[in-house]
């Protein structure tokens, strides 16, 4: 299936289909029905069962997904095997972290380096990576065609490295940063705010109570 | 509006609204609209509106709704201002940026403590937060009546420290490790995969292209 043909608000679910058939036990010939798949993910079930037929063909009546097939579909509609490269600014712990955080790989993108305006944090981190001074961040990027970014300055540098990284040819910013940022129209900004999961988490604790 | 009877599915995205309120700029007085709220986080009009409807009744027609009385209101449904204790489950890279991280205590959590099996990564943080051994967890938690944990050990110690958080009384957990972790029914598991939303933000920026 054509991945342009995908709506985009298909396409916003399928990381949530894939992340949940990753976790599934390791079992040959598995099969799972969207049935299942709606009831654990809390979603509706007619709305599953349309979201799965855009990057599957292969579900059927009673007998449900392949486990295997279906994974590999939403890998395909999501192209995570062509791999990209990724630099970081702000190399405080969630920057160095992120830095040196081995899973990304598996998702297609390398997190070749980390830029700070801080000397004391420059370096090479244990994984090989450095940390390169700010200003380096546009002829690095430039040289090697570096078109994805992540924000984990401080909120008040937010701004200031967004502008950089818009001037170093980035085209993708992920936001760790608790700031609006703003960027040219070409530039597509997603916002993590990993402080409201752990709030919802709390909340839905609380009500099981 | 008696939380309890906001939709699972609703309480479920109050989150990104909340999110999209605290990044608009401060202004006095500033209102915004449905439509606008929709357009911006590319979701269906007659959605956002049955969405806030649940949450705040005081939104008016051709006029929208009051920034901060809605911010406010989405506060309270998602309980916010409760502040409730946590700890963390492996002293890495990513657990250590998340034991000092400050933005948690906004959306009402205070992380208190990580727990290591590596005798190397035990001491006080830069933020003055503990680093425990392991086994001192179950006491710990249990003096505290600490409910939420959350998981940054690697993937072949993910199950064992969630045995021992439920053991030590947790009630909701929040994993980073990529693996599938189980727990009794009671205990309720929020699964982060942090690469799914930088491959995401790839996939959309190739469509850009």
């Amino acid at each position: 299936m054509d991945q342009a043909s995908i709506r985009r608000a298909v396409l916003g679910r399928l990381p949530l289909y894939l992340q949940y058939l990753h976790a599934l036990p390791k079992t040959p010939d598995a099969r799972i029905s969207a049935t299942t798949i709606a009831k654990d993910l809390d979603l509706g079930e007619v709305q599953v069962r349309k979201d799965l037929q855009a990057v599957s063909g292969s579900g059927r009546p009673k007998i449900g997904y392949d486990v295997a097939e279906l994974t590999k579909q939403i890998e395909d509609a999501l192209d995570i095997r062509d791999c990209y490269d990724c630099i970081i600014a702000g190399a405080g712990k969630l920057g160095r972290a992120l830095l040196d955080y081995g899973g990304f790989v598996d998702f297609g993108v390398r997190v070749v380096a980390a830029f700070d305006p801080d000397p004391d944090k420059r370096g090479i981190t244990a994984e090989g990576k450095e940390i390169l001074p700010l200003e380096r961040m546009p002829s690095f990027c430039k040289e090697r065609a570096i078109r994805i970014g992540i924000i984990t300055a401080p909120r008040s540098q937010a701004q200031s490295v967004c502008d950089l990284m818009v001037e170093s040819g980035i085209q993708a910013i992920w936001n760790f940063a608790p700031e609006k940022i703003t960027a040219p129209d070409h530039v597509l900004i997603h916002n993590e705010n990993l402080a409201l999961s752990l709030a919802f988490l709390k909340l839905k604790m609380s009500q099981n109570d």
